[in-house]
């Protein structure tokens, strides 16, 4: 399989995707068409709006882009894609509009077949097992909380270390997924923003700037500069 | 109906629930045997553990304090029971078991019939018309979102205003709520730790320091320091 597993679209201060511009034009250098699905509706912004959005930085890059939503049907939509990109918003929201269309299972195939898939954010957390580590409201009943499982554990987009000092007695990140493992067993990977996982076959790399935060059950978390073999 | 809808079970440097040992004690005056839901279980912690943190603090008050899981089934917890307490923790685990234990549907009878119902953090979710508005990741997958719906709002615990100069590219509490809104149309009151709503019959009256943020479909959001008539 071939993933490009990205904790956030967009790092401060920089234009919608500009720092993944290169990896990007790589990863999906195979084919044109790239489907993109706005399902995740961040903001309730509309499938159109959203899809121009991100369609106005895939043709500067020389790609095709059109939204599933443009689609009748979920193998109309496949079947004109060469690649995948889910951006992100709500996960939950996606989870549910993933399974309602019908995209779920056969984006499901596609990728275990071969295409490409980029999922950003709530993109990045359909990736792993389940969409139970995603830090979302949720604003909608999916009909699972399983997502994809191309990988053997969980993602926690947007991770964020605990700040000293703060008096507020809502817990951090880090006790979040503590919890999570006292009814889970799947490892989580706490991906920064400016990190992303990228999986060709059987390699899956850790790219960016700052290491991941590993949490397994019935361990202490820590830092990695590369995605050690517990994880995977 | 009878209720106490709590931001949060401690206050920072405070003993669990001191804050307001005045307030319960008035509350639940008219009964003796306080049954306690431990649920949601924060931090995993198992059920005999939770309780017996409950019921230290309650029995010092002068109240007889079970757990609920020491009961064979609902019905013998809550013939026991003149009062109910949940606790905090996770309530997406709390609205699992809830429902799976048979609970869910037996208390909402009871409440409706007048015995007082206290919730905290995520029983205070509870007691909105979703739990769509809680802050915790969604660590077990509950039947349905859907609360006791005793009140025609949803509830925010732990609710935190914005952060200025962050750069991380995470959404606020506010823009959180603000996507609910795209989805969902009941109201949604943010309540700050060390805040709680006071429900007798037909008065509802917000307690605590701090004013409660409101917000509303399609409008800004606001501070009241009672809860106007637009969210009843």
């Amino acid at each position: 399989m071939r993933l490009l597993i990205v904790s956030t679209s967009t790092v401060f201060g920089k234009p919608y995707l500009s720092y993944l511009q290169e990896e990007c034009i790589d990863f999906f250098a195979p084919g044109k068409n790239i489907l993109f699905l706005p399902f995740a509706r961040p903001g309730g912004i509309s499938h159109d709006q959203y899809t121009a959005k991100a369609k106005a930085v895939f043709q500067q890059w020389g790609f095709n882009m059109r939204g599933a939503h443009e689609f009748d049907s979920a193998s109309h939509g496949c079947d004109w894609a060469d690649g995948f990109f889910v951006g992100g918003g709500n996960t939950f929201v996606l989870a549910e509009s993933l399974r309602s269309s019908g995209y779920f299972e056969r984006i499901d195939k596609d990728v275990r077949q071969g295409k490409p898939y980029m999922g950003t954010s709530a993109g990045c957390n359909m990736a792993g097992i389940s969409i139970c580590t995603t830090n979302d409201m949720p604003i909608a009943y999916p009909s699972s909380f399983d997502a994809f499982s191309w990988v053997p554990f969980n993602l926690n987009p947007h991770y964020l270390d605990p700040v000293d000092g703060i008096e507020h007695m809502g817990e951090t990140r880090e006790t979040r997924i503590k919890e999570f493992h006292e009814f889970n067993t799947q490892p989580v990977i706490g991906l920064r923003e400016g990190s992303w996982i990228r999986v060709e076959e059987n390699s899956v790399v850790l790219h960016g700037d700052s290491t991941a935060r590993i949490f397994l059950p019935n361990q202490e978390a820590f830092e990695s500069q590369i995605l050690p073999e517990s994880v995977l």
